[in-house]
């Protein structure tokens, strides 16, 4: 498939690898290529320079936001959180409009320092910007509740069996990204939490998600949900 | 031991009423005792009225705020988040100072209907207003993230092998609540997540909860963290 990732951070090369791996054709969008291909500053959390990983994952084709978006039938969104509507508006509503757009970011605000606190929640979320913005794109929330390699492995934790969730206002939209899940990343549980209000509660885990990286000293974990029948 | 629980709805009878049939010397604190027990309407999530319930949990003494919170050598606070700092000035410094105070309570805001907001969030908590006012208590919060039947039968979902947390400033409080949690409720797997800020993420996971509950269509449920190690 024709695969499109806007943002070019850990989760975004992440999810580019392994989605090339697989054999789908994919660009991956930033402001500015040039900038990002002579960049020698490596970000919080990443373990090289984008030229550095783009040299082990030359299946990934580098491109602006708006060639990225246009090429894929599928776009996958996971900017830093701050610069999400930015991004997207440099996609151009025409890039998205009619696509399923999956949304994988945060609004997670560093300026206080860590931990983060979120730019927006409550009554409103990230994602519920996005789609008041991008009333055509077919939005679908889900995977921010995991670090990036526990999005493309989910067999890493809890011998896969726990869940991922999604959201969003487009039944025939969650029933694609639960396929992408399933047959492309392996999850196994995908847990549709209803329309995109729902994204708030996704959003709002972060902090707890915070502290418990913090008190398990490692990002590889997750949240098996057990009820009366589990064991 | 001597136990106070301060809010009479359906998580302050479910605790009382537990921790009376294990022998402990229970005083539940209410605003009001006799509007209370005249009192024929029944709330949201309620089965009974408070006098109904009482007069099946006769072990538990029914006392103003004040007398209640006097008697307890550990007080629990299960209020309305929305009444939480009124309640527990009620109750007074003096019968809170130096005792281990244990926050269950979640500040849910059902003014603008279903599913519900938090009246605080993000940069803070309910859990660190209380503490701020209340300085000399010795804060812990937990339990808040599961219903009042799981609180005291973890063992009614996921074979007990699921996650309570706990936070607060005083370690040897938290110490208490953990053997609490373990000895009186049966929590195999209490996860401290650090000082009292840590509320925040303990809180901003109900919108989450919320969800899920709808989803799953019962309250009965929580979540497990699994890790590499975990199966």
């Amino acid at each position: 498939m024709k695969v499109a990732m806007i943002g070019t951070g850990v989760v975004g090369r992440t999810l580019a690898g392994k989605m090339a791996s697989l054999g789908h054709e994919v660009v991956i969008g930033t402001r500015d290529v040039q900038a990002l291909m002579a960049r020698t500053e490596i970000g919080r959390a990443e373990r090289e320079t984008f030229a550095a990983w783009h040299a082990a994952n030359q299946g990934v084709r580098v491109a602006s936001f708006a060639e990225a978006a246009r090429h894929g039938e599928v776009v996958f969104h996971a900017t830093n959180g701050a610069r999400a509507l930015d991004a997207l508006r440099s996609c151009g509503a025409e890039n998205l409009n009619g696509k399923v757009l999956i949304d994988i970011s945060n609004p997670l605000d560093f300026s206080r320092g860590f931990p983060p606190s979120l730019s927006v929640c409550n009554t409103d979320s990230l994602a519920e910007q996005i789609q008041r913005e991008f009333p055509q794109a077919r939005l679908v929330k889900t995977l921010n509740t995991v670090s990036a390699p526990v999005m493309v492995a989910p067999e890493s934790v809890g011998g896969a069996d726990h869940q991922v969730f999604v959201s969003g206002n487009d039944e025939a939209a969650k029933a694609t990204v639960t396929d992408i899940l399933k047959s492309w990343f392996g999850w196994r549980n995908v847990l549709d939490l209803g329309d995109i209000s729902a994204a708030r509660g996704m959003e709002m885990y972060l902090p707890l998600w915070v502290r418990m990286m913090g008190v398990l000293q490692s990002p590889m974990f997750n949240v098996r949900v057990v009820t009366q029948g589990s064991s």
